[in-house]
């Protein structure tokens, strides 16, 4: 079986490279020629266009900012479906919309090729140590053919349903994040602003029901200001916009998404794109005319 | 010393029969004589009235519903101000606003009586199981002098530092548990008119940054359709309104956690007071014309 991973970023770097270090015969292409060169030492195979990729391989795995560089991928003149061969799995780990992952994966039956969407969570960390949590949709068999593979990057792997309901989930995850942090976010301020040193706080409640793998990780960076990526605020926005236009199509009103959408759309205005979405406080501190103190009191 | 009790409702109960297991001299006073009776056979010493617990005891705790009910007890002329001794020390441990907690603490300052807000979370079952976390604010000495009867009752006993902080805590923690239900709510229907199994989204995202408490706690509720409480709504939508008007008072806004208090509010004025706080996901079904199915799929 030889395998294409095509989008090398922070995500897909690390990813293609557990293929790799797993015996897998990898094939990979990036825009980015450095990352193809980095993974090309462990083993892997460079690749000078999706074109080639599609040519060679059984399996193509894509890794892509979002579902606009995925269609390109997939559907232009050089892309996957039209230079492919009948019967390739295409399996999405990007985050996109239900919507986009059916329609990839209508378009491609006409190929006669399969797909999977298969998007991730756990970030760069746990990309890099193999450990992501992954949400696929697709058929059972196509699942169980690349099940192998998928383990080599995550630690927990999920067949949630048909295609679809893997982005699905994943935007079911995000939904969860993002509110998350703008709930640490209100009551961090009005904690702080109320007088309360944000260590005790976080002493005296993250053991019970307010705790939170969201408080874990983000209350230290809030209390050390240290917002640094992680997870982008840029990366929430986008994910937020595809919950948005996802729930409308299927008639689902989300009314604290979309205000929280609105608090990570003012960070990005502000020029705070690419800061760690925990940064997503510094609208609330801006409300309140009120900066928790580094240390948190 | 002598420890008076005053409120002995589903939480104040347990709390006080924590005290007299562990030997100390405990007077009790409730409206629901069944109640005081009930502790009176564990050892405790029933009383008659706010009057009698005041003449007597060092040191008094309150467990009320809310803060008129605290106030009516401590400064009604049959109250504890009135008719206790100087330099007792009151410890409410109800829910009620950091600025009600201030205004307890100077008015008995003026009768020499100590005041510190020591509110719980964590429900009945760790009520019950002496296990509760409790936030406290007061002057540190008061504080050390309580501890060791805070610790009959709770686990994870934690000095937030001056009068109204402990009550500012218990605000902040409301909030988050108050979000992520909501959180949780439109996670679920979103993903469940997407077509998922419930059962497949928890396998696939409670492990990562999504995780909390909440989740755990709730999602097994949902998927089982249990709605027995459980914190109850209306005590959700209480605390929400205290957060308000204390966030009102030293000026943070708090959209997020004012938008899920109207969703609280909802579910109140359609007759769901006392179901189960995860019973809020009933305002995003109907709202998406979506009741997700008993099983999760």
């Amino acid at each position: 079986m030889k395998v294409g991973f095509i989008g090398l970023g922070i995500m897909g770097k690390p990813m293609a490279g557990h293929l790799i270090k797993n015996g897998y015969e990898t094939y990979l292409f990036d825009l980015n020629t450095k990352a193809v060169q980095e993974l090309a030492e462990l083993g892997g195979n460079a690749c000078e266009s999706n074109k080639e990729i599609a040519e060679i391989c059984d399996v193509i795995f894509t890794m892509l900012p979002a579902g606009k560089h995925v269609k390109q991928v997939l559907f232009s003149d050089d892309g996957v479906a039209k230079n492919g061969k009948p019967n390739t799995i295409i399996i999405d780990m990007s985050s996109v919309s239900p919507e986009e992952s059916k329609s990839f994966a209508n378009d491609l039956y006409e190929y006669n090729m399969a797909f999977i969407d298969a998007p991730v969570s756990g970030g760069e960390p746990m990309a890099i140590e193999g450990k992501l949590s992954i949400m696929a949709g697709g058929a059972e068999d196509d699942f169980n053919r690349v099940l192998p593979l998928l383990k080599t990057m995550g630690s927990n792997v999920v067949h949630v349903g048909e295609v679809g309901t893997g982005s699905a989930a994943k935007l079911a995850n995000q939904i969860i994040v993002s509110i998350h942090l703008a709930a640490l976010s209100e009551a961090a301020v009005f904690a702080s602003k109320s007088g309360i040193d944000l260590n005790k706080l976080y002493q005296a409640i993250s053991g019970g029901l307010a705790g939170s793998a969201v408080m874990e990780a983000k209350m230290p960076k809030i209390i050390d200001r240290d917002f640094e990526p992680g997870g982008r605020i840029e990366i929430n926005f986008k994910d937020l916009g595809n919950v948005q236009s996802s729930a409308n199509a299927i008639g689902v009103p989300l009314p604290i998404t979309n205000l929280v959408k609105e608090v990570f759309g003012s960070e990005v205005a502000n020029g705070n794109a690419t800061k760690d979405h925990s940064y997503i406080i510094n609208f609330f501190e801006r409300m309140a005319n009120h900066q928790i103190p580094k240390g948190g009191k």
